[in-house]
């Protein structure tokens, strides 16, 4: 496998500054994310705040930071990582498409209000999975849930059918595409979409989800599909306080080649403040590899 | 005299961003520095690692930034500042061609290598000064020396030598445009350039300027006229390391009220790291005011 020097994880103005930066540093740089970037940078109708680019909308500002990626030859890698670990002198990164390994990891996953539902960090690895690619195949001829929290679960869901006897695919958004339509002819796929899921508990080999209307159902797995993974999901270990990563005014973290930077980090959430904070991790990280 | 929310010392990258920040949200604001902004946008020939903005000069970064905040309506008061007093819940700014006063204060003023000569903080304000403007009057018929780091002194020492009787201009800059020329048939100025001063001592009351060749010259008062005043000497009580300003990651340093950022709070010296400090800045200020 390549060793990447430098693994940024997020492709939003932290992200997208950091890969910058190490790239002008000449670093073999691996960046993770979506050739969209963001929605938080597609999603703005107007933003005045950003230095240098007066009055520009969200997807302009995507534009220009595209070309900048684009005029430097730095690519996105489509991933969403699931699993950040340190193993000592390097890092590897589980991610829905395959494993990465790089000397450094940069984290700009952007903020992450979430909260693991009780149990759910207990049984992960034990019935509760983030990633159906990795983990389908535990399910062949079983049932298996989808807690699913954005439409792209939609093809995850579709090809863990192919595998499991049931699917329950549990739709946490609001559908506008209909999800039945996606499903047509897919017989083993059962959509639920008015429960709310509490908390996961064990029952010898069976996974229990508890939900908020006090009822609870039984599958071999459930798939825990959120858009972030909370930070200390994604790094065991790392040091975090209200979902947010403790950094030093240099990024880094209580974990050794591990920076954080942008929204990720805490407030205030803003473009240029993730920029710079990218900026800085990266310099951060190749003073660390020059160790 | 006008009470503004914020003062911004600075216009640089740190500087211009607090400005666009704090303008958005909708604070009467004063931004002091150059309209040319600052020499460290204009020197460099290219810069790569500004995001969003690819392979530009300093020159067309500089006018990015003036074209944004002109299209805000921000404007540049010409000055510099040498000396900002907390008077507990608010701030007076000392500058050249003016006082400013301000209920809270953002320091945006650069990288600064400077020490001060041994004896002059203890001596200033009883025969060192750094401001003719403000001190000129009190040599009307006397001595003084002016030592200059950048040509702007010139215009100072002509001022000057038509209110004191001799005038000694020591010149610590490459001279480009031959200061001869601009002195040329002002009787009572003398232009020392081989002299590196190394202390300030005092002698009843007179002051006597001690130089690295071991001569020493005697005034009744002497300017130190250098392109950055050191944080210390800017802002007395505000506490540094090594001529950084130390922050906290809200950029709040010290004193209450008195915000830092960009190359003032030290590495890494880059413009992005600079304006998203000047963001978080902005926004700091923001809450202080609101209490
Ligand atoms: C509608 C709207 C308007 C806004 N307007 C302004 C404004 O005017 N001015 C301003 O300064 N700010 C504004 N903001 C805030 C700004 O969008 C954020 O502060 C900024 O985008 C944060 O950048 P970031 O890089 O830290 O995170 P994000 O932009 O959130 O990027 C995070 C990235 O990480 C990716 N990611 C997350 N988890 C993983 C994973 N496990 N594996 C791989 N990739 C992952 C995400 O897909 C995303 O690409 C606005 C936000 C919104 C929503
Ligand atoms: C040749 C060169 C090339 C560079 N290339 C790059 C690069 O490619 N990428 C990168 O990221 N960085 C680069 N840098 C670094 C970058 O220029 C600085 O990090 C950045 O300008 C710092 O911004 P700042 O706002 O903190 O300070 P500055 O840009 O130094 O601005 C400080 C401002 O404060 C004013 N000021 C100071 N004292 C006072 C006072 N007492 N009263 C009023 N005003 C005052 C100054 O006149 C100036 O306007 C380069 C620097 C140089 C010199």
């Amino acid at each position: 496998m390549d060793r990447y020097d430098i693994a940024i994880i997020g492709t939003g103005p932290a992200g997208i500054s950091a890969a910058i930066t190490a790239r002008v540093r000449n670093k073999n740089i691996i960046l993770i994310g979506s050739r969209e970037l963001s929605t938080k940078i597609e999603k703005a109708s107007l933003i005045n705040n950003y230095p240098g680019i007066p009055a520009v909308s969200g997807e302009q500002l995507k534009e220009a930071f595209l070309k900048h990626i684009g005029s430097m030859g730095i690519e996105i890698t489509e991933d969403k990582i699931n699993a950040v670990y340190s193993l000592g002198n390097y890092f590897v990164l589980q991610g829905q498409n395959g494993s990465y390994e790089a000397d450094s990891v940069i984290l700009a996953a952007g903020l992450s209000n979430v909260n693991a539902y009780p149990g759910e960090e207990e049984y992960l690895g034990q019935g509760v999975s983030y990633c159906v690619t990795c983990d389908a195949a535990f399910y062949r001829g079983k049932s298996a849930a989808v807690i699913a929290f954005s439409d792209k679960e939609e093809a995850e869901a579709k090809f863990l059918a192919e595998i499991a006897e049931k699917v329950t695919y549990i739709k946490m958004y609001k559908d506008s595409n209909g999800v039945e339509g996606t499903f047509a002819g897919i017989k083993n796929i059962e959509v639920l979409s008015a429960v709310k899921p509490v908390g996961i508990k064990k029952n010898g080999m069976k996974v229990i989800l508890e939900t908020q209307a006090g009822g609870s159902y039984e599958f071999d797995g459930i798939f825990v599909m959120r858009e972030h993974v909370a930070p200390k999901t994604l790094v065991p270990g790392l040091k975090t306080e209200e979902n947010k990563v403790l950094v030093q005014r240099d990024m880094s973290t209580n974990i050794k080649g591990l920076f954080a930077c942008g929204d990720i980090t805490g407030a205030p959430y803003q473009y240029v403040k993730a920029a710079g904070e990218g900026n800085v991790a990266a310099l951060s990280a190749v003073a660390y590899l020059a160790k």
